[in-house]
Parts: structure tokens; C-alpha cells; sequence
């Protein structure tokens, strides 16, 4: 398996800053994130405080960033990263497509834009889960909701209809166009997830649900459930004033490391996360 | 004396994304850097890293700097700070012309791009000073040299003349348009700077010329001449993740905290202390 210099995780300011360092130094990397880049730069009507493009939109900075990855021929990996596993001297990074290997791995995730729903996290790994293609083995032949935010979760609502009896598509930003057709779309709020031993309910304003699974697809997970063993915070990723987590290799940038949540900090620290993650590369 | 609530010093990113975030906080403040904002960033030939902007060259890149400090109305004040004095509650400010007060400072000085003459430092404040109208009134009657890189040299050559025997002006980067007729201008190269007690002699590549004071007017001060009582570390200022140095009140941000030196680093602490700044001011 080829084993990447680094794998960035992010599309925000952050991670898109970090990939430019990286093509700049010649490192061989993955970036992954949305096609839309980040929800929160889209929907802003107008940022002033971005220096040398004074008041413009979202929309005209996202279309700037794109635009930046295609002059410097970056490639956005549009997978949905579940999990990253600390191996030592590498890192192996799980999608919910494919296994990759890298050196070093940049988080640029963002902060969790959602609290996490009532009994999501009590319930995590006993029926509640964030990877559909990885778990829907243990499906085959139940009910299954997918609630979905990030681009990937029709992909992966479709991938687990192919096993399991039932399935329900909770669409919380846009409608799943190309759902398969087995699989019964609901518009509607998700109120809370029930169950004792394992999930029993998906609870929507509308009513409950029966399920034996949830799967809830984000654009952000949070950093302890993404990599196990890194050190948190209040929910920030503990970083240095190089971007260096507590973990050799591992380095992190942009909102994901405490607040304040502004796109400049996150491009700046990209940057830094970068740098470092260059200095370790060539330490080695 | 009007009390401001922050002075920004220094004109590069760090100073200016600074200056940016104070005015949408609408705080009062003063920034101080150079008219052409950054020798650094005019003589980049090509920059390929500061996102959204790909393959801008720094003179382009300034351009947009100075647009987006015109359209959000923020002034730039060219005079060349000295010192800054912690009074506890607040700072006092010297520049060469005037002094002023204010609840916060952020340094954004950058990084001392020339290392120190041979002797500069052994005879500070014996003859070696920042600040020729500070300090002119020691040299009545007396010959002084002029060292100069920054925009303010000339004036101040120009101050001291009026008081001093005879003035030399050695320009660093561009000859000294307006100086006074009386001073003599001397382009060549600084070797170093000699002295028992007190300065004695500037030693230029053409040779020696005795004068008794010799002023480098720098665009970069280094830290610990700047602010007495600034905990440094290896030059560099030492931060928190807050932008927040030792001393209460006092915020540092890009090339002078540390490395790496790129525009985006600088840019994003610039705005993280702004914004501790506002914070610091909103909880007093």
C-alpha cells in the first residue's frame, strides 16, 4: 500500500492552507473534505476581516479556494475519514471507502457545528455509529436510519440498503437525490435515540422510528471519538505553537484547537501544521 | 491624554489583520508601521501560499493590503515607536515624535531582519540609540551618524542636525531624499561600531568617521529593547495560544513569536490577538 507523506482531514481554511504548504514542499498527500468545501464559509454573507479581500462573501471566497486547489492541482478527496489508528511510526486512516497509510496526519475538522443528540453518545458503538460501510455487516437483515449531513452519507445510506431489511434516510441539510429506491427518505427533526442495551428507537419530531442502527454522518467528528488517544481539552485538540497533538506525527489546525473560530487563526495555523509536519518528515 | 484601547505596532500581516479585527470590534487604536508596509513582502517575486490569493506577487499583494486598510478606513501612523513602557493599568508609547497611552499593545514587529552591527549592542545607550530625537539634545554641539533603513530616518537625521555639530547619513536602502543640506550623506557599508566608554568611532567599508552617537533607525526593534520586562526566548517573544505574553495587557503576533516566518502564520496570530485584546479589554 503506498504509504502518503501526510493525510489532511479538512476542507476548511485550515486544511486547504495546509495542502498548498505541502504540494509547495513536494510532499505526496490526500486532502479530504467536501466538494462544497465548509458549510460555514458558504453561508456567510460577507467577511471583513479576511486581509487583502475586504467584504466579500463566502460564496467568492469558496470559489477562491477552489480555485486555488486547481491552479496548484490539488485533488479533494471527497471520502468520509471514520477513523485514524496511531501505528507507531505511521498512521493508518479508514474511510468509509478505503484504508490508507501515512506518515503524518494534519486534522483540520473543524468544531462540531451540532451537539451530539440525546443518548447518541451513550449509545455509540452499541448501535449508534459514524462509518455505515464499515458496520453494515453487522446490519444484514435489520433497520437501519442514516442521518445524514456531509456529502457522503447517501453513499453510504445506499451502501447499507444492500444489506440490511429496512432503511431510513434523515436528510438534515438537502434531500438524498440518487437514494436508492428501497430506502424510505424522512424530512424531519431528530429529537433523540433510544435504547437500553443497544439503539431500539430513533425518536423524530413526527414520531419514533425502529431501528437496530444509526448512523450519523457529519462533516465533523470529534477529535477523541477520531483518533483514539489524543489529547483533548474542552473538546479542543491540545496542540503546541507548532500544531504538534500529543501524539508523534499527528498535528492539528484551525478550529478543531479551541477558539477563537476565525479564518485566518485556521489558515495561519494550516500553515504552521504544515510547516512542522515538513520538519518531522525530514527529521526522519 | 486620550487613552487608547490598543496600539498596533508593526505594518506586515500580524499588524495589520490586527488593526482590521480592533476595527470591526470598533475599539480605538493606533497602528504604527512603514508607508510601504513591508520590505519583506514588496520584494517577494511570487507567493503561492496565502490561500485564495495563488501566484500574487508581494507587490500585488500589498496592494490589496492597502485597499483593504483604505476601504475599512483605518489610517497608518509612519512615526517610529521607540519604547513601550508598562504602567501598569496601561502603556506608555514613545515614538520619535510623541508619546502616547493605551489599555493594550500588540506587537507585531517581525523579526530583526539584519543581526546587530559588531559593537551595537556593548555600547547601547553609550552613544548606540533607536531614537535620534529622543536623545538629540545629548549630542548639541556634537557629530553623530545616522543609520538608516526605515521611513523615519530622514526626518530624524534631519531633527538631530539642528542640534548636533555635524550629522552623517548613511542610507541603507534608498538614498535620502529632503535631508538637510548641512547633513552629509554617506553611502556605504557598516562594519561595525567603536568605542571605549562611550562611542568613538562608525566604521564604514570606506573607512572610519569619528563621531560620538550613532542612531540605527531599523524598521524592526528587536523585542527586548522595545519593551523592558518582555520575557524572550531565543529573540523570539514568548506566547501563549492566546497571543498572550508575560505581561498583562501586552499581545504579540507573527515573525517576532517565532518561526515559521510566512504571511498566512502571521496573518491568523495577528487576529487571534486582536482578539484576546478585545477579550482583555471586555472583561476590565
Amino acid at each position: 500500500m503506498e504509504r502518503y507523506d501526510s493525510v489532511v482531514i479538512g476542507s476548511g481554511p485550515a486544511g486547504l492552507e495546509a495542502a498548498i504548504n505541502l504540494k509547495i514542499r513536494k510532499k505526496t498527500f490526500l486532502l479530504f473534505g467536501q466538494k462544497h468545501l465548509s458549510t460555514k464559509i458558504i453561508r456567510a454573507p460577507k467577511i471583513d476581516n479576511y486581509l487583502g479581500l475586504p467584504s466579500i462573501s463566502g460564496q467568492d471566497l469558496q470559489a477562491l479556494f477552489l480555485e486555488h486547489l486547481a491552479k496548484m492541482d490539488i485533488a479533494l478527496q471527497s471520502e468520509q475519514v471514520s477513523i485514524v489508528y496511531p501505528m507507531g511510526d505511521y498512521f493508518s486512516i479508514a474511510s468509509n471507502r478505503e484504508t490508507y497509510e501515512a506518515a503524518t496526519v494534519i486534522l483540520a475538522t473543524g468544531a462540531a457545528s451540532a451537539a451530539a443528540f440525546p443518548g447518541e453518545e451513550r449509545l455509540l458503538g452499541r448501535g449508534v455509529g459514524y462509518c455505515a460501510t464499515c458496520d453494515a455487516p453487522l446490519y444484514k437483515g435489520k433497520r437501519v436510519a442514516v442521518v445524514g449531513y456531509s456529502d457522503e452519507a447517501v453513499y453510504e445510506a445506499n451502501y447499507v440498503s444492500e444489506l440490511a431489511d429496512k432503511v431510513f434516510y434523515i436528510p438534515m441539510k438537502k434531500r438524498g437525490a440518487d437514494l436508492n429506491e428501497s430506502i424510505e427518505e424522512i424530512p424531519d427533526k431528530v429529537l433523540e435515540i433510544k435504547g437500553d442495551a443497544s439503539v431500539s428507537e430513533l425518536v423524530l419530531a413526527g414520531g419514533p422510528l425502529q431501528v437496530d442502527g444509526v448512523f450519523i454522518l457529519r462533516e465533523t467528528i470529534a477529535p477523541a471519538s477520531l483518533v483514539p488517544g489524543i489529547e483533548v481539552q474542552d473538546g479542543f485538540i491540545r496542540v503546541d505553537q507548532h500544531m504538534a497533538t500529543n501524539l508523534p506525527g499527528l498535528f492539528a489546525a484551525g478550529d478543531c484547537t479551541g477558539m477563537p473560530h476565525q479564518y485566518m487563526r485556521a489558515a495561519g495555523q494550516g500553515q504552521t501544521a504544515a510547516l512542522s509536519a515538513v520538519a518531522y518528515l525530514d527529521r526522519r
